[in-house]
């Protein structure tokens, strides 16, 4: 498991030329550095006399924040399972007009699921994001600096995570499939950097 | 030392309400990751044949790259050390009016090496965007895609660390100090929000 590494031997291998841990799991840590700035506002704040009334609301982002955590964790692993599955696929035998088929249909597959990964960490960003301003609302002022990094973690991993999908994308032969899988992107994308310049002005103005 | 934790530890500790690792430190973790990226790159496309007209370019920027992804896990640490040091500041005695004034003091010297630490980073963010457009023109193309994750992770912990800055400058009350801080920090962020879109346009167009 890549995440047991200490995070220098991490960033060593990320560095190198190694086939993993590549960009996509590169993205799934940036996410889960955002989630864990959301989860730590959380924690900064839960218990605190000061935030009472605020205390569900918060323990519910808390709640889905560290969802969030442990899926992007879950996806920097998942990365480099599917990244492995399209070299082996590449790997195969292709001799015979038979196993060219079979290599062919392979390859498609395993590209398929490798795009699965960073689509769901695309989702999982846009999840991050969605805490953000109530995180700067009702979180511990003292912290609310700490929200406008995750929030900028979140959407770089964001778009990060939308380039290994286009990638992706450009190899894959179906073509209803790039096209619904395109949309699904757009739509994740929307009105996102705004999303997040908005959540800074609202952080700007607490410091 | 926190980069010597495994990545799940650290985040753990980050996601937790213990005072460090905090915004600053995950700040430099995103930056140290877009360097590393952009080394991954060089690494990728040195030695290889088809990239031999630019091999000294490239291994000019892996060294650069490399430098910069080191200063960044220092800044890691040194965001931790500065912290504990405004906290040690503001836990000094104050119960005579001489404990007061030499509190006081503690707390400012405190704040501007605190400040010191992000300042740095940006700089070292602002490092690590230039290098960008070059690698993605002369860079192993099969890895084009991880310059444009390098560039956002590098731009998002540029706009971080620029929010530590100014939370620090907040509560510093030598004005030379905080017009002299605000105009270098204006200086590192002018453009660089361009640039990186600019090197997401040139990584998409080689996809």
């Amino acid at each position: 498991m890549f995440v047991e590494k200490p995070v220098v031997t991490f960033m060593d291998e990320l560095a190198s030329s190694a086939p993993a841990p590549g960009g996509g799991s590169a993205a799934a840590l940036v996410a889960a550095t955002g989630a864990a700035l959301v989860s730590m506002v959380a924690n900064l704040t839960v218990g605190k006399k000061k935030y009472a009334n605020v205390q569900d609301d918060v323990q519910r982002i808390l709640t889905r924040s560290e969802t969030l955590r442990q899926k992007c964790l879950d996806l920097l692993e998942g990365d480099v399972a599917a990244y492995t599955q399209v070299s082996v696929a590449y790997k195969m035998r292709r001799d015979t007009e038979e196993q060219k088929k079979a290599r062919g249909m392979a390859i498609q597959k395993a590209l398929k699921q490798a795009t699965a990964v960073p689509m769901e960490l695309a989702e999982a960003c846009v999840g991050i994001l969605n805490l953000c301003p109530e995180s700067a609302e009702k979180g511990n002022v003292r912290a609310v600096s700490d929200v406008g990094v995750g929030a900028l973690a979140a959407e770089a991993a964001l778009r990060a995570a939308a380039l290994n999908v286009l990638i992706n994308l450009g190899s894959i032969k179906d073509e209803a499939f790039v096209q619904n899988e395109r949309a699904r992107l757009d739509a994740l994308l929307d009105g996102k950097a705004q999303l997040k310049e908005q959540i800074l002005k609202d952080v700007e103005a607490k410091l």
